[in-house]
Formats: C-alpha cells, structure tokens, sequence
C-alpha cells in the first residue's frame, strides 16, 4: 500500500523495531477509544527521539503518505484514527522527564509522558500540575496539549493551552521547531505554539512541552450538595468562588438520572444523601495554603444556600477516602450510561449564565423529538461545559435509538448555536465533527483555519480529515 | 501623497469628522511616546464602528495605501508609528462597553476603552478585572491585547492573553471576523483569537474583545521588604506564593539606586526603612475572601525571612494610603531615571530560577563595556520580568552614553539568549527591536511568523515594519 522503498527508509532511520506492520502488532494502535471508527494503517512508527519524528515525518510526506499523530490514543472524536494508506506515527516511547525547574515552577516533558505520570513529577518536588481528567492514567501529554484538553480543574487552573509556556513541534516539512521555553513573559514575535494546542496534530506534531506549575495543595474540602436546580448550582458556585477567594478548583453538576445510574450499574456506588434530589453539586475547594478557613468558608455558603432554598442537603467529605468516594459517583457516569444501553454523547459549552436555561431548553427540544428519551447532563458548570448525554428510552430497541445520532445532535447543537456556545467544548473535532465545525462557526473563521493550514502543511499530510473536512488529495 | 479619490471615498464612508489631515489635529496621534521615531502620516481615521473600520482597511488596502491601527498611543516600542505614505486608524472613538455577564465572569469591550475604565466597570458590578500597567489611565484595551500587555499582576492572573475569551478583528481584506465568545473551553476548530493577540496589529485589527472577570479583592496586604540579593527574593517569593494560597498578586524587585533615583527626583517620596539594603520587595498579598489570615501568612513568611536573613527589614502597609506610597515608589522608577539623566532600557526576561545569575552576569558585562555605568534592574520578579535599564555614568555627557544603545543592548540581550530569556517581555517588538527578533529567535520561528502574515495579509499592508523586519513592497 505504501510507495516502494519507504518501510526500508524508515527502518534505517528508525531502527526495525520502530517500524510495525504486522496486523496484531498495530490493533492496539488501529482501536478507537469509542468504537465508532474504523481504523487500519499501513505502519506504525515508533520513534525514540524528536529527530526520528522528524525523519519519519519528512520520509512520508516526501513519499506523498499522510502521518496520523497519536499520543495515548484514549480521545473520544476519532483524531488519531487512520485509512489503510496511511502512517501512524506513535509518541508512547518519547516519555521522559526530561527537567523540572522548581524555582521557575515548570517542568518539561516529552509528548508521549503519561499524564498522571507529569503530576507524579510535578508532586515529588512538592508541586502541583493540574490538568486533572478521567483518562489521566492513560492518556499523554501530547495528545492533552494537542487536543487542549480540559477536565475538571479548569475553573480555577485553565485549559490545558493555559498550563504550557512552551512547545517543541515537528512540522509537516520535517524541521524542528524548537519553542520550549519556561518564560511567563515573552512578546518576542508572535506566540506559535498557540497555533499548535489544540489543532489536533493538523499543523504539527507536538513531541515536547515545557508546562507550569503551582504550589502544592495543603488543604481541601470536598462536598456533594443537593440543589433544586442548574440555577441554584450557578448562582451557589459564585458563592463559592467568592468565599474561598477564587479557591473553588472543581464544580460538577449531575442530575439525578446520572446518580441513579450509577448506584444501579457500578459496584460500591451509594447515594450519600437521605432523600432524592433533582441536582447535585460536587464542589472542591481547595488551597496550598495550610490551615481551616476552607472549611469555614464551606460551611457559611451551605449554610446560607439552606436558608435561601439553594441548598436541600449536603454532605462533607471527612476524608480523603469519603472524598474519594464523592468523586467516583461523578466519574462513573459515563460507564453507567453504557450499561444502562444505548447512549448519544454531546460536549457542549455555553456561557456559565445562560446553563439554566440551555438545560430546559435543549431537553424539551430533545423530548419533543424522542419521546420516552432520558436526559443525562452533568459535568463542568463551572466552565458552562456540559457533556449532554441522552440514553434511550427504557424498553426501547438500542440501535434503533442510536440510528438517531445525528438528528439528535443536530436538535441540541441548534439550541447550543442560539445561546453563543460551542458544539464543541473539551474533546474537540476529530473525525466526528469537521461538518459540525463547517455548520456552526462562520465562513470567515472557517477560512483563517484552512488558510494556515493553507501555510503550514500545503499539501495536507498531517492528520488529513481531522478539524477540517476532508477533501481528497 | 495618497491616491486620488481615497480621502473622499473614506469621508463618505466614515464622515468628515473621522478623516483629519491637517498637521495639528493629527499630531497626537503622531507623537511616539519615548520621542524615539519620526512619525508623521497621510491621514488619521477615527472610525466610530467596526463596520467603519472595515470601510477603512478595505478601501486603504485596495488602494494599495499601509494602514497603522493605533489605540491609547502609549506603547513603548513604536508599534503605532506611521510613515507619511500611511494611513494611521485610531480606534480612540470605539469605547463602549457592549455588554457584562456578572455571571459568566464576562465583560465585552471596544477597542477603544481605556484600561481604567474596564477595570471601573469590573469593580461596578462587584468584579474585578486585573490586568494593570503604570499607563492604565491612558492605555486602551485594544492596544493592550495587541501587544499582550503584562503589567504587575501577570503573577497570578496572567498576561491579557491568558483575560482574553473572544474577538472581534477585522483583517487585511477589510472582512470581519466576529469571535466575540464567553466561553470557557471552545474546542470547535483552532482557536483564532491566538494569531491576533499580541501580533502587534500586523495580522488584523482588534475592534472588540470579550474578556474574563474575577472574584472582587476582599483583603489586601502590602508590604515593602530589604532583602540581601536577587536569589533571597526569588526564595521568598516561593514562600510567599504557597503559605498565601498562591494569593500573591504582585511581586517587585527594586534596587537601591531606583529607591535613591526616586526618593532625589520625585517630590513626596521617602524612603520607608531606617537603613539602606541592597534591594528591595515590594509584595501584594491578596484574595476575595474576607478574613485576616493573608496577614498572618506575610508576618509568618517574614518572622522566618527574619531568622534566616532573607530578610532583614521590612514596613507592612497600615492603610490603603500608605499601600499607595508604597507603589508610588515602584511606579516613579522611570521618571526618575528620566530626571537623572541618560538611560536605556531593556525589557527583558529569563526563567525565575536563573534571575539572580542573569542579574548579577548581565550586570557585570555592561560594567566592563560602559565604566561607572549604574544599573536599575527592576520590575516582576515573580514574573522572570526585568526593566534592565541603565543610567549614565555621574558626570558623563548624557548623549553620549544614549549613542551607545545598540551595544549596550546587543551586551545584554547576548547575556538573555544565554540563559534562554527573551529580548522583548512585555513591551513587544514593534519598530524598535525587528532586529532582535531576527537576531534572537531561530530561522524556523521567523519563517512560522512570516508563513501566517504571508497567509493573512500577503500585501503587506497592516502595520507593515512592525515585528517583521520591514521589506519595501
């Protein structure tokens, strides 16, 4: 499938066993994370060292072969997915360490490094790194970077573009740009890496990061609260913000459908409150300096949201295991939705005021459409961005209910649009959702992302069909 | 000096009021702040909405006239500087707030809003916005995010970058790009606003931004502190950093000839501690939450400065007056070099942990080029950000010593590119340092650069000198 001669050049320049080609040698490469893709490709490379990226790259894309980047290939958009005529090329063996500067408080690392790997590194020297997100023993920071990922810390620590200071990157030529810098200020010329988080490994390859860190935590107070509604939860996660003086690092809201869900499909999971509620709040506070005053400030907004009807019922956490606890309910959510059956995933965001009504808005439209539909929104008010899930209507035949992904995506990415939001919040575009991207940003910004692309890499051989829609070469 | 029928065709489109072409009304907007640059342009266009500076750029870009966006004109670089060829557009008329989201921590601006004014807005809705520079009451935002201005509160709260959600710019062909958002995370598609900030308007012109807001300062701490040398700063600036919760907002080192520089020329101005010290802090504490503990987080770090000789005096600000002579202090360095005769400046930066190195190295290599120089190395130490700025030798003629600019430059930035800093922190490029740019950054950086200015404005018409080296079309 590949022109004649390049797997020899890449074994010369890469060494044989960089260079993959036998079908069980690739699968764990060729999976896509959500199944939704088929994927297959003519190789997959295994580079050590920035230079072999540069060479692999160079090779196939004088060769005329497109190269797919993938770091820990755990993404839910089909970004590192691949034809048959294509290359993988994997950063999983680019993993070290390679310094961490505690006085300049930033730590560089190479692409293929685990996440939680980079906040073990970053806790040894008594810091924080903190990109924090449910893959997180997984995924790599490359694909983090490249897919700016967020989680849920960014309220209070930003998305991942806001945690790096600088970039090494392998461009679509195969020259090196070299931008690790561990500067807070530097407005010498225009900021590159920024072109390069979050375009999905479409303008380069990210083979190294130079990412900052933050003091370490010394206190944190974790509660599960019941609220009547998403209005409540806005308005108590100003309170919170402005009580612990900016220090509310976590505010995730589920609906009651989402802890149902869980206490009924995942093992150990129990509802911590008495009595049902229509929404919960799972807030963390949390500070790096020592002392109490959290809990205080914890204590004296749950008080005031019980007197004021914001609140119904809440519960602390009075350990690091109860906290634990807590935050598996949340994080479960997802795997309770898939053995409750057949589910339909949306990654929406909307300004953090307009949520209340976006929630009603969007599930009557959804109801309207799919009578019987269950609506499991949860996630990250605190950045507007919610993952709007729909699982089917009990009874009913899955595929059936699956079949209507795209009519059900276009009903709550319409009402997405009218309130100023994004279709696409934390997960990105990938394969899914380049026609989404066409429909809902405007043709001017549509034009300025294929006009860099246009410079970069004019003859579209990184990552071709991701972000931007495909057109055959 | 500029093609028949244009001047007519911008009063029709703009009105007779927004085209000035005579001498005197056009000299604010020619003058250069620091009287480095000749300046002096065909026409000055004061447009009052985005759709008029749409007009404007097209019809100057398609008559083949450069166009020179300018906002407060207080820039230190002469990135608004015209030649008498070009066309200067003021957005000094575009002020409004369009809009504030208390609730999403949003504020939508016009380009043309002064600094301060953003920041009343903040605070009248019980916000704060906090992004602030010794030119705040002048500065307007679009030039602070065309530059990616710092300022003292970078530290905690980031550069106008990091404030920065949404844009509105118009681009080289006179189109519009409206990506005014609010949100948090937005991952549909590259994230355009990047290109623009900080591109020193040579990629478009920023008309409006949407910008993000935080919790309002509940306490405040300030204290003014003598420390031994560069790296006991550095170390206490750590220790301020975790026991304040990483509240510390603001972190200024001074030396003592700045503090003998102001206390001489600046009327009002005292030194506030018995003895002299070698250098100075200046360090702000502060947090939305109420209670008292930020001060007994300053006492504890100082008590402890105090036995280990980090420290070995300091004043705590009893009141907001006495905060405010305190920053009167920092604030008055530059005139009172002014008024001390001859100095350069050098606006640079290194990683935090190598500041002490590049303070005591690059001062050191000056001294041995320029005998009896005297350097006033000041500024944000939390940030890696010096003003590296040099007075005259006592008694020596002040032209002289200003004839040796370049060398003193090329001596310090030598010293910068050694230790991985940068030669232009947070005052940007402009007409002053495209030189340095080439110079300092790799060939693979400059040709990224020139790649997306070929890509956005292959005529070379906005802004055209500035950050580029400039080329005759």
């Amino acid at each position: 499938m590949l022109p004649e001669g390049l797997i020899d050049a890449l074994i010369e320049h890469l060494g044989a066993d960089a260079v993959l080609t036998g079908r069980d040698a690739m699968a764990p490469y060729e999976r896509d994370w959500r199944g939704q893709f088929r994927s297959q490709a003519a190789a997959v490379l295994r580079p050590r060292t920035t230079g072999q990226v540069a060479d692999a790259v160079s090779l196939c894309t004088q060769a005329g072969v497109a190269v797919i980047p993938q770091a820990g290939n755990t993404g839910l958009v089909g970004g590192s997915v691949a034809r048959p005529d294509q290359v993988i090329v994997s950063l999983d063996r680019m993993t070290a360490v390679r310094s961490l500067d505690a006085d300049n408080d930033t730590i560089t690392v190479e692409a293929g490094c685990i996440l939680a790997d980079v906040q073990r590194a970053a806790a040894d020297a008594g810091r924080l790194f903190p990109l924090s997100l449910a893959a997180e023993g997984s995924c790599r920071i490359g694909g983090n970077l490249a897919t700016n990922a967020g989680g849920v810390n960014v309220l209070r620590y930003g998305n991942a573009r806001e945690l790096t200071l600088g970039l090494e990157v392998v461009l679509a030529d195969g020259r090196i740009w070299d931008g690790l810098t561990g500067l807070r200020k530097d407005n010498s010329g225009f900021d590159l890496k920024q072109w390069f988080i979050g375009s999905e490994g479409t303008l380069g390859i990210i083979t190294a990061a130079t990412l900052r860190l933050f003091p370490a935590l010394a206190q944190r107070e974790t509660a599960f609260i019941a609220v009547p509604d998403p209005a409540a939860a806005v308005r108590l996660l100003g309170e919170f913000r402005q009580a612990s003086g900016d220090n509310c690092i976590a505010c995730e809201l589920l609906p009651r459908l989402a802890l149902e869900l869980v206490c009924r499909h995942i093992p150990g999971c129990r509802d911590p409150l008495d009595r049902p509620a229509p929404w919960y709040l799972l807030v963390e506070l949390a500070s790096p300096a020592a002392g109490d005053w959290l809990a205080d400030a914890l204590q004296a907004v749950l008080a005031t949201g019980l007197d004021d009807g914001s609140v119904s019922d809440a519960v602390i956490a009075g350990s690091l295991d109860q906290a634990a606890a807590l935050w598996r309910l949340r994080e479960s959510i997802p795997e309770a939705q898939t053995r409750e059956g057949g589910s339909l995933k949306h990654d929406i965001s909307v300004p953090v005021s307009r949520l209340p009504a976006f929630v009603s808005e969007a599930g009557a439209a959804v109801a309207r459409a799919i009578p019987g539909v269950r609506v499991c929104a949860f996630g990250h008010v605190g950045d507007g961005n919610l993952h709007f899930n729909l699982s089917q209507p009990p009874g009913d035949d899955g595929d059936a209910f699956l079949a209507r992904a795209d009519e059900a995506g276009r009903i709550i990415h319409d009402v997405v649009a009218a309130m100023d939001g994004s279709v696409a919040a934390e997960h990105g575009i990938g394969r899914l959702k380049p026609a989404a991207l066409q429909r809902y940003r405007s043709p001017v910004a549509v034009d300025l992302m294929r006009a860099i692309k246009q410079a970069l890499d004019p003859d579209n051989r990184l990552n071709p069909g991701a972000v931007l829609e495909y057109r055959e070469p």
